[in-house]
């Protein structure tokens, strides 16, 4: 990321992405400032919460950030299971580029803080309600919104682990066979 | 758990339950010899490895424990939809009775170390492996088994992070509807 890039913008973008790689847990505030090239200071001057705030602006704007780019993918297929493969078949290709890295901004975070910090809990909560509430309003149907949801989910877990896209499509067909009936 | 249990299992199954709750680097020994009321000199004796090794340990034993536990409830039923259907539904009911926090046995760790610790990584994707391989005996089908399997583990993660157990009977729905086609 080029220098010019305002202090505020870099600590949030190297907190999303170790966050995601590493979890909550294991992520520090002095390896976040390092990776964003920022005075530790600074983090402390834009996110006076520290890593509760910086972590809980990653989750709203990684799932607002995802979110955009999903629905673009989706709404220029013709039909809901054209829609759904192309996700699914995006989420693959984008696990293979990063070399299983880059999967959805929030779920390692969301696992790890579900039992231990109510307040981050809720923002993850909140990000797949929307998600969830985006694809309803495409779909017409909650249930399998969030059932689609579960899937594209389930498939970066195991995804990330087996270095093979294999349960991406596969997990895309089970989706996409959902909305075709 | 009981001060008869012997020291070495009363350490491993603190560890699963905080590896599942909390993940791996959120996780220290201190907390794990605590809740395991062992000295902390066993934890060594008996894990020379460490946190490591007793993590690899928890992964292997708690996917072996998974496994006999969902193949119970699956064999127990008539036919393929009635053991999916029981799988997600008995998922649902553990969630609500552990307030949302034993789900997967290895998910969270699964997450945590998938771009950080290529080890651990191996082990959670040989139980993810074990697994597909079980259901992919009962469907004949190992596309439907890696699609199933996403589903359960991803509505694991909407389901703790929401407090709900909606996105686990969605997913069971969707995941029944693909074996009665």
């Amino acid at each position: 990321m080029s220098a010019i890039t305002p202090t505020r913008e870099r600590i949030l973008y190297a907190a999303a992405e170790l966050f995601r790689r590493q979890g909550y847990a294991g992520t520090g505030l002095n390896q976040i400032v390092a990776e964003a090239q920022a005075p530790f200071g600074s983090l402390y001057h834009h996110f006076p919460g520290g890593k509760q705030q910086l972590a809980e602006d990653v989750i709203r704007a990684g799932g607002a950030f995802f979110q955009h780019l999903v629905t673009a993918i989706y709404d220029a297929e013709p039909n809901a299971e054209a829609s759904i493969r192309a996700v699914f078949t995006t989420a693959a290709e984008t696990l293979t580029a990063t070399d299983f890295q880059d999967a959805c901004p929030i779920a390692t975070i969301a696992l790890d803080v579900a039992s231990t910090n109510d307040h981050l809990r809720r923002a993850t909560a909140e990000v797949f309600e929307e998600w969830t509430t985006a694809l309803t309003e495409r779909l017409d149907d909650s249930d399998h919104a969030l059932a689609i949801l579960a899937a594209l989910e389930g498939a970066f877990v195991i995804c990330r682990a087996q270095r093979t896209t294999r349960p991406m499509h596969a997990a895309g067909e089970m989706a996409a066979a959902l909305v075709t009936r």
